[in-house]
């Protein structure tokens, strides 16, 4: 059972992806996680921006972790994307990923959240690389193709999103299938 | 010279890829381009939605054009990913895409904005497979390419705003050019 800390968090991460984080305030976090009010400043002393930047971490943690598995990089691929396209079928495409939310409203002055949705991608992206060399990928290649597939996956959310439709999540699930599979080949010992 | 309506137009869609469109007054857009607040319902008769639709369009046809204007697939990648560099490394990483910044709102009950984000995706992406055909690329490969090119590159300005650091968008950018090069290689007649 989550304790009200980790539920108002995890709220805050769910209506970040469909919402942004500009537009989630402490009264949808309190009626999404069903927390009494006096909870915001005794959990969180840094108030809304606090809340914001730990469901962010939550959020970056969470596909952290999923990469850490220890699936194969294709077997990453293939269940990561999967359970990207379910989320967003379930919940009528509005769920994409809170990392890009908060990264596309870098530009809200004050604000140090970015740095948040940065280091989530930079966690990412060395997991992934780490992966990657496990299978015998050169090093530097491995950075390069993480950073693709990041990149790839990401923006095909994004164009799901505005149509309604996986199509293109599917599209780029197949070419970063195929530019991961070539490299494994080229690096696995004859 | 631009025409009110023009401007309050172009100005609509500059701060929206700053801020995302949900964060975009009417306030700010009549700051932004100067116009008198008469002018709003003069040229908007729909208000603040029907002005976010036409920024939509607006930032959606801008690229459109970039894409007809008749540059080969590898000049237009370098062209466009440059004009990109150089409007975040400008702004200080505030500026990303419109039509991302659109899309990620999606969830926004009762409006239809996303699917002015879904139409510019569909026209960038129908213009870059006609850019593609015409260099000798079978027409399935040529979509699920200008797929990925979109894809990638926004997933890419995405994590460049996030770090406020240009290179995920260079990493990406050579890695497309790699993929548009070798189907231009494997198209032509030998």
């Amino acid at each position: 059972m989550a304790s009200t800390r980790e539920r108002m968090v995890a709220s805050t991460a769910l209506l970040i992806r469909e919402k942004g984080a500009r537009a989630t305030s402490i009264d949808d976090v309190l009626a999404h996680s069903g927390a009494p009010r006096g909870s915001v400043y005794h959990h969180f002393p840094g108030g809304r921006e606090q809340l914001l930047e730990e469901a962010t971490d939550f959020a970056g943690g969470y596909i952290a972790a999923r990469i850490s598995r220890g699936d194969g990089p294709l077997e990453l691929l293939d269940s990561l994307i999967e359970e990207y396209r379910e989320e967003l079928v379930r919940t009528g495409y509005r769920a994409g990923c809170p990392i890009v939310a908060v990264a596309v409203e870098a530009g809200e002055p004050g604000s140090r959240l970015h740095e948040h949705a940065a280091a989530a991608f930079a966690e990412w992206r060395a997991l992934l690389t780490e992966r990657l060399v496990a299978e015998g990928v050169a090093a530097g290649r491995a950075d390069e193709l993480a950073v693709m597939v990041i990149a790839a996956v990401e923006g095909a959310l994004v164009m799901a999103r505005a149509a309604r439709d996986a199509a293109p999540l599917e599209t780029v699930h197949n070419q970063l299938r195929e530019l991961v599979r070539e490299e494994l080949g080229e690096g696995r010992p004859a």
